[in-house]
């Protein structure tokens, strides 16, 4: 199932998107009813529209986004950075969150706004909270679903002003996230997924989350021994090759750029870039 | 005036702390009151409760925690490192916050779990939040109070286990905090403030907030150009000397120790050290 989030005049309104007379439709999901009753019966639906005019909100509502840096050797590589023996960990503020079709707004002073494509993992179980999980094959249960994610990223703010990365992570706007939720059970094998990046329509990122250096079930599993996950937090996995700063020259965003990431199942984003 | 939240059988419940009969005493706010009413008038209260017993619950619901890093030479110092040029900001999850007398739990295989007294700021403002502050004198605007933080660090998991603090910051219980809030209008100096702390009766920190690097305005001007500022947020401006692995050697939390914070006019935290 494709869980989404529509902004509409009477607020955020719970949406599913169904493929009906072979184009995907949004159908919103009217307070009563349930997401599969209106994919079973899409008759059920508050409002039918077309995908290309949704306003999409984030779909998710995390207590926390917890990132991954490094998990993949191509873009450890290009950062000039050896890949990690364990999980890196940092962390993104969940106000920092967009729409897939919302504006990216550069931080005032900034010369080095990237990207990063990334699978997000959407996590379910208890509203008790989840921890010190035994093993990595019980990570399934505890995983609601995917999203994309492009972690935004200010190399200059992130590794040149004193300390850690968050400073260059939680700028306004730095976590376009959506369209939708895929939920788990559509998605087979999460390291099967081809995901990509493309600026002003030029290909940048293109890889597959094959070649994670942690895979989800492994992140899901060591996460969860250090800090507790609550249904609805994100785990975004980190990002392949192809970033502005391994560009040759490096390459950062500017007013005007369109950034389009997608995901095999996940949809795409495509944010403008403008300044503050 | 200091606001607090109380756990109930009726769950949380908007609280303020006075002075009566020469005594602090806990008033709790009944739907449809103001706080100030009261203050101004206790009979409006719904129940007197006395400070020793009542169950403090996190005072604050932050969207996100920013805290800073070595922002007193003397902590730095202790850690062998540098005093930063410009303040070290890293992130610590809502979810770790408990209240005042709640248990910190050591992490499962933690051996290196240290406290860190501090000054916690609550940011006020509008809700639709604030960024690039043109001065530090416009801080004061954004400040709504301010709130007693222990930043619980794994030193292990924060220095030794790949990349970023944030790993050793936000673990579950790892964010004691309150037991109140202490409205902005009663802190004349928020460089004025003793604070510390002591496990078991022994007094290990012992510092004011005029030691800071970067004092509160500085800090609320400076975080403003990088992030957007929620009321509710807290930024957490650091601790001085006499952490845990400050020591000679190093000494660490262990179940059973209690650990006491405590700052002026902020209270205290009485929180007992439990295995997992």
């Amino acid at each position: 199932m494709r869980r989404a989030r529509i902004r509409t005049a009477d607020g955020l309104v719970d949406a599913v998107v169904v493929e009906l007379a072979g184009e995907d439709t949004v159908l919103t999901v009217p307070d009563g009813s349930s997401p599969q009753q209106v994919i079973d019966d899409p008759t059920t639906a508050g409002a039918e529209l077309s995908l290309e005019k949704v306003r999409f909100a984030p779909p998710v509502t995390p207590g926390k986004i917890i990132c991954v840096g490094l998990n993949y050797a191509d873009h450890a590589a290009e950062g000039g950075q050896q890949a990690p023996d364990q999980p890196i960990l940092f962390m993104k503020a969940p106000d920092t969150m967009i729409g897939a079709r919302d504006d990216i707004v550069l931080p005032r002073g900034s010369v080095k706004t990237d990207w990063e494509v990334e699978l997000g993992v959407v996590i379910g179980g208890e509203p008790t909270g989840t921890a010190y999980l035994d093993s990595e094959e019980q990570a399934d249960a505890y995983i609601a679903g995917y999203v994309l994610v492009d972690d935004v990223s200010e190399r200059e703010f992130q590794l040149e002003r004193g300390g850690q990365w968050d400073k260059g992570k939680n700028c306004a706007t730095f976590c376009p996230i959506g369209p939708w939720l895929l939920t788990a059970d559509e998605v087979p094998d999460p390291q099967a997924i081809r995901l990509g990046l493309e600026v002003n329509g030029q290909p940048l990122q293109d890889s597959d989350t094959g070649r994670m250096i942690f895979g989800v079930r492994h992140l899901v599993h060591y996460i969860s021994q250090y800090l507790t996950l609550y249904p609805g937090d994100v785990i975004s996995t980190g990002t392949p090759a192809g970033v502005g700063a391994g560009q040759h020259p490096p390459r950062y965003l500017t007013a005007g750029d369109t950034v389009r990431a997608w995901a095999d199942g996940l949809g795409q984003h495509l944010n403008q870039v403008r300044s503050n």
